[in-house]
């Protein structure tokens, strides 16, 4: 018996006016939805904390059934795993952008969405630091940047002003510790000398660095959970959580229906299948509720093979978060969730929407807890007690 | 006023086929139960966690309102307690069964269920240990192993191989205690000691031991929650969580009706009343949904008297945990509750069964906010904050 999360990104909504004061996943003909919902039970889940925003990186973790509080370090070296980086304990890792500078201005934050970087990062790699080893890889404008050495700290702040016009910041530690105060100065140090080392580069002449974080002390699903996973995902971020818990790591193909296909492939040789769909997501920030409704009714119509499946395994349905059209960013409302397979308790639910799901037999949870509900209806958890 | 919790053990489960779709509870004719329901409040309750099958241990000390979490040092000391042991700070304390050996390989793990081992046991007694004073208790084929002396710990193996044709085990420390070890030390000696002394006896020449645990930390009800509780039950591990945390501790009558007219006698001289019915479980542990329909049947006829009894006082039903028949274990499913009294606000649940409870006013909760939610009904706790 096998488990499978397709995990619906940013598809829920709050009711919006110009469609009479539906929700985007209320207007959009989900049959397969539905009859998942009539099927299995369902209810809604907050993300991570009643009325707390979840990142893509925070939520992913309560899916795959970790507290974000407990596990969450920053998503630099959540990205760092997810370009393919390995790290080790007590790095610390970084998020970049190649930029533009003029003096110490940011003139652009994205290098003019500069492709080839491969040479640049070679540049960056050749940089050294005492007391700490440089280790950076690159996609596009993007970059991950590792510092590896003895009492390093995550708790630093971003050298990125986080918008055009501004000059780069210096790096300023977070807390007293003398580790953070060591990370800081390394990090200075690093961004003199990339401004030295590019110096002549055009438009890609400075690194910025933002969301530092050490690696996080997690354990993997095979030793937490006792299952095996894979996730199929399209972002970085998603995968980096996903490898770092030791899931194996598949690339989504373009379409739907041969995402689903690969899904149930994926899930001939594992327990349990976390599967990303980004698009609504990307709908929503883009505040273009037409076309989060057209994703969603496309999603919706490759999932057919997952009512097969939910026969004789157990399938779960839900967001990772809210991202309503009308504010364009995620937000703290849980999401609808519903769980299908032979043994639930039907709840009477016949549509899977934000305010039918409500009313589902799961009640109010948290999202952590969706995958220990499906593995105890798999008879796959340990007794606590005798 | 006040208050008991009748605990239908084992008796929440999920769908059966045989019975088009419904659980026991749902296909058994309850008449008492649903007028429960009618003037009660009802809920889903989580036994420790969303997803962790709780043990029988775990699940009462979260009914009693205990965190499983904090409290639970494992079985051997609370079944200790329920055969009438007085357990001292530091003690660890040990299951045992006596058993056949051949050699040194299990031949029955349980002596042919022996039921005289008086005298066994007073042989047990006369072993001495260096560094521990050794108390054993046995009731038939089972017994209690208390080592008492400094720097034990339940952090040990079980020398219980837990299948006969296997040899006796030794025990082993689970942690790099020095107290770990102390305690493996002690528990293999005593084992080679027993193995001596019983050389000659016949069924029960072993005694093998398991769910070592230390001592529980724990507040009396009366401390915690200022009331004077009393429980009525058959199984010698609730008795003993009853017995730990200060109740008065009275062995259940056969008859059904006997016991909630037991029950009702019990609540003329304490504020609280835990009843624990066994026999749905077990019939759900034989995989027998028509047995546990039936004991289900036989349990709520006899529930009458507490209908007059919630008038004026409040009463909660409620499972400890699901006991599915098609897996004949306990799982980490949420049970159903409801608490009648004369002020819950009622919620328009007419049945009492695992998916109506579902649509109830308690919502979801956990096991151990059952008995804290009906102190306040009955205006019996305290304020936290002015």
């Amino acid at each position: 018996m096998k488990a499978a999360i397709i995990v619906c990104d940013g598809m829920a909504d709050r009711p919006i006016k110009e469609l009479g004061g539906k929700t985007p996943l209320e207007a959009a003909k989900t049959p397969n939805m539905d009859t998942l919902a009539k099927r299995g039970i369902c209810g809604i889940a907050d993300p991570v904390y009643p009325g707390i925003r979840a990142g893509s990186d925070t939520s992913h973790l309560a899916i795959l059934g970790y507290d974000p509080f407990k596990t969450y370090t920053g998503r630099g070296p959540l990205e760092a795993v997810g370009m393919g980086i390995e790290l080790e304990e007590g790095d610390a890792v970084f998020r970049c952008n190649f930029a533009t500078i003029d003096g110490n201005v940011i003139t652009d934050r994205r290098a003019g969405r500069i492709r080839e970087t491969e040479d640049l990062a070679k540049i960056i790699n050749g940089i050294s630091i005492p007391g700490a080893r440089i280790i950076f890889k690159s996609v596009e404008y993007r970059g991950s940047l590792v510092l590896r050495g003895e009492g390093l700290s995550g708790r630093v702040s971003d050298s990125d002003p986080h918008a055009p016009g501004k000059p780069i910041e210096k790096v300023k530690a977070l807390d007293d510790t003398p580790e953070a105060k060591r990370t800081a100065d390394i990090a200075n140090e690093f961004t003199s000398k990339v401004k030295e080392a590019l110096r002549d580069s055009s438009p890609a002449n400075m690194l910025i660095l933002r969301g530092c974080g050490i690696k996080p002390d997690i354990e993997s699903l095979k030793e937490k959970r006792g299952i095996d996973g894979a996730c199929i995902a399209t972002t970085a971020i998603i995968k980096g959580i996903a490898s770092l818990v030791g899931m194996e790591v598949v690339q989504a193909e373009h379409d739907y229906t041969d995402r689903i296909k690969q899904g149930l492939n994926v899930l001939e040789s594992h327990d349990f299948l976390l599967m990303n769909i980004k698009e609504a997501d990307e709908a929503a920030h883009d505040r273009d509720y037409k076309r989060k409704i057209k994703v969603i009714e496309q999603i919706d119509a490759a999932l057919g093979p997952f009512l097969d499946f939910a026969q004789n395994n157990y399938v779960a349905i839900m967001s990772d978060h809210t991202t309503p059209v009308s504010f364009g960013d995620h937000t703290g409302d849980p999401v609808p969730v519903v769980i299908a397979g032979p043994e639930v308790r039907t709840d009477g639910v016949t549509k899977f929407d934000e305010r039918s799901a409500a009313k589902g037999g799961l009640c109010r949870l948290n999202s952590s807890e969706v995958l220990p509900i499906m593995l105890n209806l798999m008879n796959r958890t340990e007794k606590f007690g005798a």
